[in-house]
């Protein structure tokens, strides 16, 4: 456990997000599991089937990231075109893994295992697999480039899968406080806060509920000492403001 | 109304989207509101509070795209940096707006409208304000970049706000079909319907809900006619493997 920061970039590839069909569902799931192992999300794309958009985004996030993780498109169909975007980002071709076909043959009823479907089990030269436990076909990792599926029961079992093996640093841990004053009235004081505990990040997210509208204030870091040292200064805040601060469970 | 395509990027800031705390509900809603407009949603990217990424970010893709929207990061709270880095992007400072100063004096009972909330009325020198008729701290315009609020409800009273002004091309329409049939078992003959109609975007969907699976066949287009035979196409393959077409209202 040292105090090196690692970060990943998460590329979440399909038309049918960019077209409002489809709400992602990954993001958050991947940033919370992240955030345990130590782990910083620090961006996301949303990028189209586009062969020159994939190969752009993945080149360019998996020099400036630790880790690159995708989802999306490596299924059967003409519009999956992850895999061999990847491939093509790392200059190297895709081959027919033997492993994956022997997973598809035994997944698939006799006959089953068309050309299509055998696409699924195409790799990039060079790349190992990722176990796929929902519905066989795999992922795979290239250099520091998780390709995972979009289905995100499938991303889920997958990602399980590989955590145990990426290294991160301390995880990161959320504590928050809530109240109904207004952001503009609490802003002063809270940037003091943040001035004074420049290794926690905190945040100010205000709601509209039914009910009335308030504020979380959210401090993240990896040291619990000053994590609550942080949240008790934003309670004295609050309550000297002459509200009453609420402590979540979590961010 | 030419055939020219006009794009979009959307750039969601804010490291409350990074954590997993809060889930975007912006994109879903522009992607719909611009496909309508015939303005495609390209790419869309979630970026830090951080200066260096967001100033990076702008200058990237209004370079690339014919509209940016950024949404987050423009109320009271030091964490709200959005204004002072789209300024940096543009090589330009942030000036106190005298109408939305005006606007803000109005709001706020006397004696509300502290530094804090005055920062809100900072905008880049030659940025127009966009109106936000939920809250009164407006959203600007500078060159083809739309910053507004994260808030989805003030996001969109924003944006219906200057939905008028943008200039797009024909409506992007959709229409779907959906089916029990594997994908692995479509993928060649949709393929083959895909490489007939090179201006629709066919996209495969499987999903998996309580009672089956099941995959939802997507097209996308301006021509109303092309669209139909596509339709016809998807369903003509879909009876000819054994299964049942079913037309859904959307895509």
């Amino acid at each position: 456990m040292t105090d090196r920061v690692y970060t990943a970039c998460l590329l979440i590839i399909g038309n049918e997000i960019l077209s409002g069909r489809t709400q992602d569902a990954n993001l958050p799931y991947l940033a919370k599991r992240l955030n345990e192992l130590g782990i910083r999300l620090k961006e996301a794309r949303v990028v189209a089937d586009d062969e020159a958009a994939i190969v752009e985004a993945v080149n360019e996030t998996r020099a400036l990231y630790d880790y690159v993780f995708t989802t999306g498109g490596i299924g059967p169909t003409h519009d999956d075109i992850t895999s061999g975007s990847v491939a093509k980002a790392f200059g190297t071709a895709l081959e027919r893994n033997a492993e994956a076909v022997r997973r598809l043959e035994r997944h698939y009823p006799p006959g089953g295992l068309n050309e299509a479907r055998l696409r699924m089990a195409e790799v990039p030269v060079g790349a190992t697999l990722i176990d796929n436990p929902v519905s066989t076909a795999p992922g795979f990792r290239i250099g520091n480039v998780f390709v995972l599926a979009g289905v995100p029961r499938i991303m889920q079992a997958m990602f399980e899968g590989i955590a145990p093996g990426l290294v991160g640093g301390k995880p990161v841990m959320t504590r928050s406080v809530s109240c109904t004053l207004g952001e503009g009235v609490l802003a002063k004081g809270l940037g003091e806060i943040q001035a004074r505990h420049q290794q926690v990040d905190i945040g100010s997210y205000p709601y509209y509920r039914v009910g009335g509208f308030g504020v979380s204030l959210v401090a993240r870091g990896t040291d619990a000492g000053e994590l609550a040292a942080v949240v008790d200064e934003i309670a004295a805040l609050v309550t000297g403001l002459g509200a009453t601060p609420q402590f979540d469970q979590t961010g």
